[in-house]
């Protein structure tokens, strides 16, 4: 079994303790360094109308920019997991199925009112 | 091999097909959405100095929260590279490649005014 | 003369002091914070297009949110510039100054391209 | 009466008008940009302890930075306000005597853990 978290995660403390980083990587500053990444993957629709963003989707410069700004929010999730002792696959199985109870099929299906209001 | 980026993402689409949420789902605001996550991550830091955040790894409340957030966090960026024709995977593998030729070992070893000015 | 951002700040330091709340204000936290309520702005435009975000100006609901929302990211922005003694007004105007020679009007006017890519 | 709000906001609509810019301010995009400065103004205090964010106030490299990254975040807050008739001035004063009654002095003075809960 090749557990994609664990396999990306060690590279990634490879990476930090080569460059010996650790010390910079408190908790608070992995999590502002999320926000930061995050918001560049939001600059990529800045001026960009719901529908220029969805053509953008097409164009290989828009992909490519948008596969590195992903992959930069994930380092630091990984990042994030890793220090604060938290098994990202499962917390993730377990936050989809509690959405499942917070969001019932028969209730919510096919309709924004409810979706956006739940 | 177990592939858990597929596997979390045919959960995820399985979800939201199930409550015919496709169409609100547009790339704009599944990036608006990912910031969103971004920020109740970081919420979780609000009026905490650096030294509280990392103590409160040692609570299992916090943990909890931290690890949901995550969780959403993660949700919404397997989403948006669903819709974009992303492999998540191949990207970090390769944004880490990329790092590893900007911020060269002997160049920025344990130097944390190199780190940040980089 | 009436100074409207003297007069806000005033205010709100007074109401910090009353609480004795200035030993949580430090700068890093405060920067946290108007993030945090930039984030609760955006998220009055989850899951809608475009279009119903600019229909719902006319929403007096939507819109008494907007403006406390708006109030709060003012009052975080406040704050941070007395911590850091910034003469908001002054910066204000002298960053609109800049930004005039960054983007002059013979250079961007009516063009969509030109405006993005500068 | 000098009243800053306006002056400003006149001075920014005649900056966007001459650059023939009021088609790309729509609301959302508006409210993204917001999110966007804010970041930017976060990033100020990446990889950086709250002590060390405390002590570059009195570096004058960085007080300029904040004072540019605060205006935009103003800038683009009297924009949004201007395209959805907000009185920013009147909404923070009304949102500073609703936080008066959200946070009674009595009930929170002095207090951190009430100030987190509340």
């Amino acid at each position: 079994m090749t557990a994609q978290f664990t396999e990306l995660t060690e590279r990634l403390i490879a990476f930090r303790d080569a460059r010996h980083w650790r010390r910079f990587h408190g908790l608070k500053n992995l999590m502002i360094s999320l926000n930061l990444e995050a918001s560049e993957l939001l600059e990529l629709t800045q001026w960009k109308s719901d529908g220029q963003v969805e053509a953008a989707i097409d164009d290989a410069d828009f992909r490519r920019r948008l596969g590195e700004e992903c992959a930069d929010v994930l380092i630091y999730l990984l990042l994030i997991c890793e220090r604060a002792g938290i098994d990202l696959d499962q917390a993730t199985r377990d936050k989809i199925t509690l959405n499942g109870t917070k969001y019932p099929v028969e209730k919510v299906r096919g309709n924004a009112r409810k979706y956006t209001e739940l």
